[in-house]
C-alpha cells in the first residue's frame, strides 16, 4: 500500500497503536507535541542520538528491513550500555521515500519494536517525513543511571587493565561476505544479458551463520553490564565499539590521558571471522582493530580487579593503561610495536 | 576547507568547543557515549524530535545556512513551549554530502548556537554523518516542566476558548516570495543563454521583510509561556501551530474529544500576507490556516478565563471548543460554515 493512499496522521496511528509501554518512566507516550517522562529519584538521564543514512550506512539490497529497525535500535541502546546505564526510551525519526509502502514501514517498526521489546524500552515519539533521497533514520534514547554508577570515557588510569567483549571484526566480515555475493549476482545478471531477470540467484553463506547475525542482527551487550554489577566491579572508563577497536582505544586514552598497550594475541577473534579473512586475503587483526559495528564493550578496571574481571564469560583482558607518554601501541605475536591510528568516517 | 581534510573527529571538535553550558541540569554535555543530565527535582523531562531534509524541508538556494541552524533548532523549542515547559538541552544530528565545507557546518552550527543561546538551551550531543545526497538535520530537544504545569493537547473541554498567538499564514506567504524570486532568477539566466553567469539578479523583497523574517527566521513563543504563568492562566490544552492551524486544532478536538466553531473574521492576519496573498491570487484564509510553518501556539483556557487571557498582547481568542458532535467548524465573514480539514505531508 503507497503511503499516500493513507496520509501521514494515519501511517503513525498504525505505527505506534500496538505500542506497549513498559516503564514507570514514561508517563506520557507518543501524541503529543513531546513525550513526557518522569525521572527516578536519584538518577541521572542519558542521552544519545544517531543517524542513518541508506547508502551510508545500509543497503536496502541485502538488508531487509525488520533487521534494519533492529540494528538501529541496538546501535543506540549501546551507547547507553556503554555509560553503564539503563535505556528506556527512544525516539525515532524517519524519512520515506516513494519507493517505501506502509508494510515496508510496518517491517521496519516491528524490527525496533522487537529490539526495544527484548531490552524494555519504550518507543515514546517520533517524526515520520517524505524524503527526497532513500530512508533516513534518526533514533535518540534516553536511559538513566544512579550518579555514582555512570562510567565515563575518561576515568581510565596508568595499569588499569584494558578489557573487551565477545570478539571483533565479526560484523566487518559479514559485511564483506554480503557486499561480495552481491557482486556475484550482479556479474551473474550481466552475463545473463536480457534473461538477467530468469536468474534463480542463491548467495552463498553456509558456514558463515555467524558473520551474517553479527552484520546484520547484533545485539547490545546489557548482560555485560548485569554482569560487572554482580560482580561488584564498576569499570574505570568505557565505551561501545562501534567504530572499530583502535578508534574507541584511542577516545578512552586522549580523554583518560593516558597510553595504551594492546597484545595482538589476546584480541578476541571467532574462527569464521579468522577464515573469512583468510579467503579475502585481508589481515584479520586490521578487520578486528578498524572493522566496526561489532556493538561489544571496550572497558577498563583497576589492576586489582583482574581476577573477578576475567571470571565474567566473554570478557578478555587484552592489554593494559600506561602512561600518555609510552603512546598508544599495539604489540603485534612477534613482538613489534605499532601506533593506534584514529579511524572516523572519510568523504 | 574539505571535510574529508580534517575528518570526523576534528570537524565535531571544531564544531562543539565553542559550546558553553548554561543549565545545572546539564551534568556532562558532548564527549561520551551519553549526554549525562541531572534531572531537577519534581520536574518531569519532556521530549521531541524533529527531521528536516533538504529538498522536502528547506532549499538551500534561497536558505542561508545560518537561518537554517537557527530555525531547525526553534521548531524544536517550540514543541517543548507548547507542552507548557522549558527546553533545556537538544542532540544534534547532520548528515553531510560532499559538496559541504567545514565553513558551511559551522554556520549551521552558528545559527543552531545562536538559536540555543536565545532559549538558555545547552547542546549536549550528536552525531555527524557523511550523506550520499545533500543536507539531513535531526534535533532532539529536551525539557522540563512541573507535573502540573505541563499541558497536553487531550484537555480542552466543551466551551473553552479557542486562542492563538502572532498572526499566521506569513511563514508560507514568505516562502511563495522566495520561491517566485528563484523562478525569475531562473527565468533570467535562460533567457541571458550563454552569458547567464553574468546576471546581476535582485531578488525584489522591499515591503515584505516581515513575511521573509516569519519563513527564514521564525522565533518560539517561550514569551506567551512566560505570559500565561504570571497571568496565573493554565492552559487546558495546547499544541505548536507548525502544519497550519486547521490541522494542528483537528488534533486538539481529535484528542480532547470536542468540537470547535472557530470565526474566520478573528483570525490572526498580518498586513503583508494579506497583500501578497493578493498579488498570488491565493485565498489569505486558506494560507493562514493550512500555510504552516508559523510556530505560533494554539491553545485554549476556560471561559472565566476571557479577561486575562485577552489582556495578554499578541493572544487572540478565534473561538471555542464545542461537543463533539458539533464537529469541526470554521465560520466565514458571510456566516457559512466550513468543515475543517485534515493535512498531514503528502508524498
Amino acid at each position: 500500500m503507497e503511503i499516500s493512499e493513507i496520509g501521514e496522521f494515519a501511517l503513525i496511528k498504525r505505527l505506534t497503536e500496538e505500542i506497549k509501554i513498559e516503564n514507570a518512566t514514561t508517563a506520557k507516550g507518543v501524541g503529543d507535541d513531546c513525550a513526557v517522562l518522569q525521572p527516578s529519584a536519584g538518577r541521572q538521564t542519558l542521552v544519545t542520538t544517531d543517524l542513518l543514512l541508506e547508502g551510508i550506512h545500509f543497503d536496502l539490497q541485502y538488508v531487509p528491513l525488520r533487521h534494519l529497525g533492529y540494528k538501529a535500535v541496538i546501535a543506540n541502546l549501546s551507547d547507553v550500555y556503554a555509560m553503564n546505564g539503563q535505556p528506556r526510551q527512544i525516539v525515532v525519526a524517519l524519512g520515506l521515500s516513494k519507493r517505501f509502502t506502509v508494510e515496508d514501514v510496518e517491517e521496519l517498526y516491528a524490527g525496533m519494536r522487537l529490539a526495544c521489546e527484548k531490552h524494555h524500552v519504550d518507543i515514546v515519539g517520533g517524526d515520520t517525513t517524505a524524503s527526497m533521497t532513500g530512508l533516513t533514520i534518526s533514533i535518540t534514547a534516553i536511559g538513566d543511571a544512579a550518579p555514582d554508577d555512570v562510567v565515563y570515557r575518561s576515568g581510565a588510569r596508568d595499569t588499569d587493565l584494558v578489557c573487551v567483549t565477545g570478539d571483533l571484526g565479526a560484523a566487518y566480515m559479514g559485511l564483506q561476505l554480503l557486499e561480495r555475493e552481491k557482486a556475484i549476482y550482479y556479474q551473474q545478471r550481466r552475463e545473463a544479458g536480457d534473461k538477467a531477470d530468469e536468474i534463480q540467484f542463491q548467495p552463498d553463506f553456509s558456514g558463515r551463520e555467524y558473520l551474517l547475525e553479527r552484520q546484520l542482527k547484533p545485539e547490545a551487550r546489557q548482560d555485560i553490564v548485569e554482569a560487572l554489577a554482580k560482580a561488584g566491579i564498576r569499570p574505570t572508563s568505557m565505551i561501545d565499539i562501534s567504530d572499530g577497536l583502535s578508534s574507541e582505544l584511542m577516545h578512552l586514552c586522549t580523554q583518560s590521558n593516558t597510553g595504551c598497550r594492546i597484545y595482538e594475541e589476546r584480541l578476541p577473534l571467532d574462527y569464521q571471522t579468522a577464515v573469512m579473512a583468510e579467503e579475502l586475503n585481508m589481515n584479520v587483526i586490521t578487520c578486528a582493530m578498524n572493522g566496526g559495528e561489532d556493538y561489544e564493550l571496550l572497558f577498563t578496571v583497576p589492576l586489582t580487579e583482574n581476577d573477578k574481571v576475567s571470571a565474567i564469560p566473554s570478557v578478555k583482558v587484552i592489554g593494559y593503561m600506561t602512561k600518555p607518554e609510552l603512546g598508544k601501541i599495539l604489540i603485534s605475536r612477534d613482538g613489534a610495536e605499532f601506533e593506534l591510528k584514529a579511524q572516523g568516517w572519510k568523504m
